[in-house]
């Protein structure tokens, strides 16, 4: 078998078909069992395996066997206006409904220059740049985020009443790749305080918090702590508006009022809210004039002056579109453990893993 | 004279008077000197003195005189949807501009839920929060940000190409008072480098870079090279995608193609873009459960756990507004040597500034 460290390198057709007919199995009805599929699998084409089926699957399935995230997607249209919408989306697959919501943000920005739509009541819905990914296609400028359980505290407090609460934009250029950044708004997400807690390496000052909301570079104290926002202040802001917009705003729930999260907690819907936004360019310039422009932006950033030591600069979400590339040449790597996971699953639900021969 | 560290305390009265008969000496209208004026001295009730006419008068003044800044509001609609509008300032003044641009943006939220304009051809507009918080009496979320001449470097480059690009958002609440954040993508500003400088005292880690593009804690050679970009590529993100709506949208100049800033350059316009949004929060939920909603999350925020060492949690805007209250009862401190210039300013232009007696 083909590896990589840490992992076996999958085709990515073949995890596809895998993961679609093991949603099917719970219940899930095939078209919204491909959408769900295809958020997961596209993060982990792009590398961004936190919010792929090697951390999800096995999660989102056994959230939808006990019943606390309905397989059957029933939604509704709260709210209505000419630019914006509010989803109820009934504790369905959150994939499935910010999909949803995404194409109703593109179809008003159609009409009026921009649409802006809210869901609440919803589920995890994977990797923010999914959907703000979404208005590219259309020669729109996309943008989605969502609020998430706390794990990150106040600036000058102790306690986590914020998610780490990301966001992305979507910029489409011509020839260049388009512009994407997806961000949390913490310094690190916790999987690096775990790597280098495993390698026993001192963390960065400023990445953690420790019991007692003082700043530590211990990554054992770090995990019994909590992640530090991004640039202090300024990153507890961002998370306060992002839970704001996406949890307050909605309907959702908001800062310390979540449940466990994901496998934390399967008696409880998570009932998040989140948020997407769509912007017609054509609505400021003309496409073909904005992308050129946008050509023009990203070679200058990344011909300009290489800070000592450097080696490249990259623009936002160019490292995922050389990840995708090379993951649907090689495969997707899926860790040692997770391949036993998905045989098991695959076992109890008549759906063989794909063996690779 | 009532004085506080470095400065002198006028009334805001007094100040606003002169400010706006120094702009009608350079011809500004009557509206439009009231305009700039009250944008700039609510910067400076709001402790944002950067933002102020402690700062900005003199400049805003003499780049009207040497023709460089049009004093006469001319502006047109270049193109308009019923959610969207992009304007043409024309080179006039960046406040009067910005002031009218928000205004359509909750003129068209009004109408469609949500209105989104932006600007180019403009100038320098000041404090982003006092465009994002004309949102707030219509019971609205508002959203502003502007690009700026390059100071910050890409991720690992060492050519100032991006602008310290700040925005803001705005949120009424109830009994609270609104949340607003205003924050630059940057670690800090270049005020706080000299501040270091003047008293000899190492940076902290992560605030700026060397010529080289190396991390520097010495705030001689950190004034010598550029400013981080807040948390690194995420800040560096933020900055990028910021010049991407604000510049290359709008057809406004980005990156590295600003000339010198305010009195940097006295020769070309600055031909600065900015962006402006309004969200009527009545779209996706009833006002009065919105605003107790929003009281209950600051609340929380606010009474959660202190870090040890901490006595308190502001939410973002909150140091602003008490700033406010204390600046309206005692006065608005003017450094001396700014009390000098506008002494001398208001001699050149027949406006005597205000004596305090």
């Amino acid at each position: 078998m083909p590896g990589v460290e840490g992992g076996v390198l999958f085709p990515a057709d073949k995890l596809r078909a895998f993961t679609v007919a093991v949603f099917e199995k719970v219940g899930v009805s095939p078209e919204d069992a491909a959408v769900v599929t295809d958020s997961l699998i596209e993060a982990n084409l792009r590398g961004v395996d936190t919010h792929g089926i090697t951390r999800m699957l096995c999660v989102y399935i056994k959230r939808l066997q006990v019943g606390v995230m309905s397989p059957r997607t029933e939604w509704s249209i709260a709210r209505e206006n000419a630019s914006t919408a509010l989803i109820d989306a009934k504790n369905s697959l959150g994939q499935v409904v910010a999909t949803r919501a995404m194409q109703l943000a593109i179809s008003k920005a159609k009409q009026t220059g921009i649409g802006f739509t809210a869901v609440n009541h919803a589920n995890h819905y994977g990797a923010a740049a999914y959907y703000s990914m979404m208005a590219l296609e259309h020669d729109m400028i996309g943008f989605s985020s969502t609020n998430a359980p706390a794990g990150v505290a106040p600036w000058g407090g102790r306690q986590p009443i914020l998610g780490t609460n990301p966001f992305s934009y979507a910029l489409p250029a011509g020839e260049e790749e388009p512009v994407v950044l997806d961000m949390a708004t913490t310094v690190v997400a916790r999987g690096r305080l775990l790597l280098y807690a495993k390698q026993n390496l001192p963390l960065e000052p400023g990445w953690a918090l420790d019991e007692r909301g003082v700043p530590t570079t211990d990554p054992q104290t770090a995990l019994r702590g909590i992640l530090a926002p991004l640039g202090g202040y300024k990153g507890y802001g961002l998370a306060l508006i992002v839970d704001l917009l996406c949890g307050v705003m909605t309907g959702a729930n908001y800062g310390g009022h979540f449940p466990g999260f994901l496998a934390d907690n399967l008696e409880e819907p998570s009932d998040i809210g989140s948020v997407f936004m769509a912007i017609n360019v054509n609505s400021f310039m003309d496409t073909a004039e904005f992308k050129g422009r946008m050509d023009q932006a990203v070679r200058e950033i990344k011909g300009s002056a290489l800070a000592e030591g450097a080696t490249r600069i990259y623009v936002p979400g160019e490292i995922e579109f050389e990840t995708k590339a090379e993951r649907l040449a090689h495969g997707i790597p899926v860790p040692e453990q997770v391949v036993k996971d998905f045989v098991a699953l695959g076992q109890e639900l008549a759906v063989p893993f794909p063996r690779l021969d």
